[in-house]
């Protein structure tokens, strides 16, 4: 497995050259980002060149398509899928993300029939550049009622609704937050063939209850109670053998940047210990 | 369009034969029913011949598949769906339809997802045969919650949810009851599609709040308040040409059968005149 | 079913404007064009504004993806067909098609996997803007061995395929010409239903065995020996009401733009009377 | 990955009984037979008790259903489908395989179109039932001719043709007679992922030139030129972990069962050495 980054707990990131240098001095060889914001800042050479002389991969994009609300704020992001897509493969990056809210002020049912057509979609587009679409279901117990309905956070739900899609570039992303606060063990992970996992998110949680945990008040890997090596240990017996990147979703810090590439480093040693 | 029967509304109804021969009495040209049974109680060339001899044709048979609860129970369904399929084409009939509860005490989201791939592949089995299915939205009031969680009821959802199944032989069952309880207008009937409309039932409703109609207590087609002849004539504006057939679920009657389809012939006769 | 002319067979033409006018005046409701460039000329608003001055519509404007080499250059025209789409969408036009060359220089079974894939994603994406995707079968003689392998040209084969590609909003341009070359009858458009008939193009073609054809030579509406009524009344039976674009494919003339527009009238009053 | 047999390659075999019997003696783990016919002979108990007290699993089975030629025949096998896939799912095996022939008396682009119709409808019921389904790729040369039109033989196209088919549980079968009648090496494998591959044949071929190898005179494993061992090691590389069977597709042979098991044994001990 690889060690990545995201922006989410490395505090205020000026730019994608810190972002990448950053995460290569500290071991990492992946981070995730916008490849088509890098691009427009550097331009393709020297975007390729700025990966290239650090060693470092894109290992995943965000899907930016807004496929949670009307069609017509869906369609408005088509062009820009398209635009994603060519700019991610032109760097080399074939994985697309995008996180399943566990409640919706829709109604259920249709909603799930309208999102099923979208992703499906997207997932048809990103596959005509061979991208992988990662679906990452979110277990946090306060956004199950935070919106009016229910709608779906558990991974055996998220692993049907993959089947019900039913492309064949269709996976999970797996949040160590998302297994914790679902109250998933190793052996859950264990039941997942390579197919099945597209990217994988890694943060630690603080003590207690699970139905307690808050979504934005996450710790750096290693900080907390989540047993990371054995999710690790798990996804790899489970085959996969990509990205794993660090988000730490958390309250901002007055730390800089060079101490949490530190912290985080610190966290991603003791988690990849022995694999 | 066609004038036709179920059994429902018609009392005690002893054979296929009194079936067949009832609706060609009375001038209906099509009755639904269920192939496999029919050809199993009369063998394949005597129910052809109980057909043609009475210019009859079977306008509709039920899904029998459960596609509402286990992925076991849904998959016992399936060899029957092959041979009633095989039964249905055989005798010439090239409809299908299942009707969709409003509410379900599965949780609506996941159990969408479901619902799509399992309704999906009962299309793509009878699509072999060159066999449509009709989805029936359901409008009663009562049943919206009478299990646990809303589910789907409006027919613009049943469109929507019908795209993303996907299969091109997938439409609607148009009933005169829903449509009613849905509170549509004949205006509504004109933005369907030939392709969207695969059967149509008709039946009546008692006056009053369409939020007080129960399911199970519908009238006799022009004993009520529905505006059938707008209706049909929507249906027809719309393309329709096929099969529109009596389903009065109501509470037992001591009419005798040929009674009721004395009544069911004058109200055929009301809702279709002028069209 | 609705007059419409394309470019082909109006000599040279200088403008949107003059087509949409010159349509207008000769009693055409309906042009095909590219709704891209149309707006890059005249703006959204006055583009609009031309059509809704002279009462026409646009009939149906091209895929632009080229499908039928690499799947770099499928996917470079990605992008476009979004913009296409919605472009197209916001002019009140509906409909895209593209035409299936008889013959290729690919291997004809590896390429129809590739095709069928590749005209899947332009369906659906097409889908996502409420457009259909009309697919034109080509039967004229030549060209089904002008390239190494023969590919399809049936209107049955290309109904079956229509099947594979399984897309909800996929059917048929039938062309007046190529129902001809292939030899089809009145009889063979009442078995298209509604739905698989998405444009049509008229033209004629000069006497003598439909073999010696060629695909560039064709004639105007009602100069040769083309059953146009037959072919239109066909059309209208199977429930077709949409636009029947003039396509007429012919070596350059030095005739004006007034005079073939004249010639085009009078083929439309010809094979339009006593529809 | 698991040592397995087929019947090709074992003389007269009497019984299940003695295949499984005799697979187990000679230390394989596996057998490909029909799970309807095991199951009508010895009864669900016993067929489930014989692989147990074995220690053998069932492979694969082979998809029954005749998608090579008329819609009626495909339909005629659909009912065996779903009986053969409980059967199967019922003793534990969720693989089934077919095999393309690389040449056709269809017109191959349309006889494309089809058969990724059929074969997806085949894949959707397997997938009901949590089976996979395996196409296998032929590459002897003297097939490739044996019928009017060249249709599919090569990996690359058979994975292309699977994107098509679009369902998710559809991949191939590589036997390594037709992977070197490909003229393909180690490193083809390498860029398979685990869900490319379903299930895997064995055998060797005569010394000579490829393209004068005959499908039906195959030699048992390590008896021939084939790489066995680099083959195995790719597949596994890539990350396949399942059954391989031994097919050796011969002329008949006067040879007992039990001196066949010994030479195949022998083979894939030499084969699978140092894996």
């Amino acid at each position: 497995m690889i060690r990545g980054l995201t922006r989410a707990g490395l505090g205020t990131i000026e730019s994608y050259e810190q972002l990448i240098s950053g995460a290569a001095q500290y071991g990492f060889k992946s981070v995730d980002l916008d490849p088509v914001d890098f691009i427009r800042q550097y331009g393709q050479e020297k975007a390729t060149q700025l990966l290239k002389s650090n060693n470092v991969i894109i290992g995943s994009f965000d899907l930016e398509v807004d496929w949670r609300s009307s069609e017509e704020r869906f369609r408005e992001g088509l062009k820009a899928l398209v635009e994603s897509a060519e700019a991610a493969a032109s760097l080399g990056c074939y994985k697309c993300c995008t996180y399943i809210l566990p409640s919706t002020d829709e109604e259920a049912a249709p909603f799930m029939a309208v999102a099923t057509r979208r992703l499906r979609l997207c997932a048809d587009i990103l596959g005509a550049y061979g991208i992988r679409l990662g679906l990452e279901f979110v277990g946090s117990w306060h956004l199950r009622t935070h919106w009016a309905n229910p709608f779906l956070w558990k991974m055996e739900d998220t692993l049907d609704w993959i089947e019900t899609i039913g492309a064949r570039n269709v996976g999970l992303l797996v949040d160590s937050y998302h297994w914790h606060t679902n109250g998933l063990a190793v052996d859950d992970l264990l039941k997942l063939k390579p197919e099945h996992i597209v990217h994988v998110h890694i943060n630690d949680a603080k003590d207690g209850p699970i139905e307690k945990l808050l979504d934005g008040d996450r710790l750096y890997p290693g900080e907390g109670v989540i047993d990371l090596h054995g999710f690790l240990k798990g996804l790899q017996i489970a085959g996969y053998a990509g990205v794993v990147a660090q988000e730490v979703l958390t309250p901002s810090t007055s730390a800089s940047v060079e101490e949490l590439l530190v912290r985080s480093k610190a966290g991603f040693d003791k988690a990849f210990a022995n694999l």
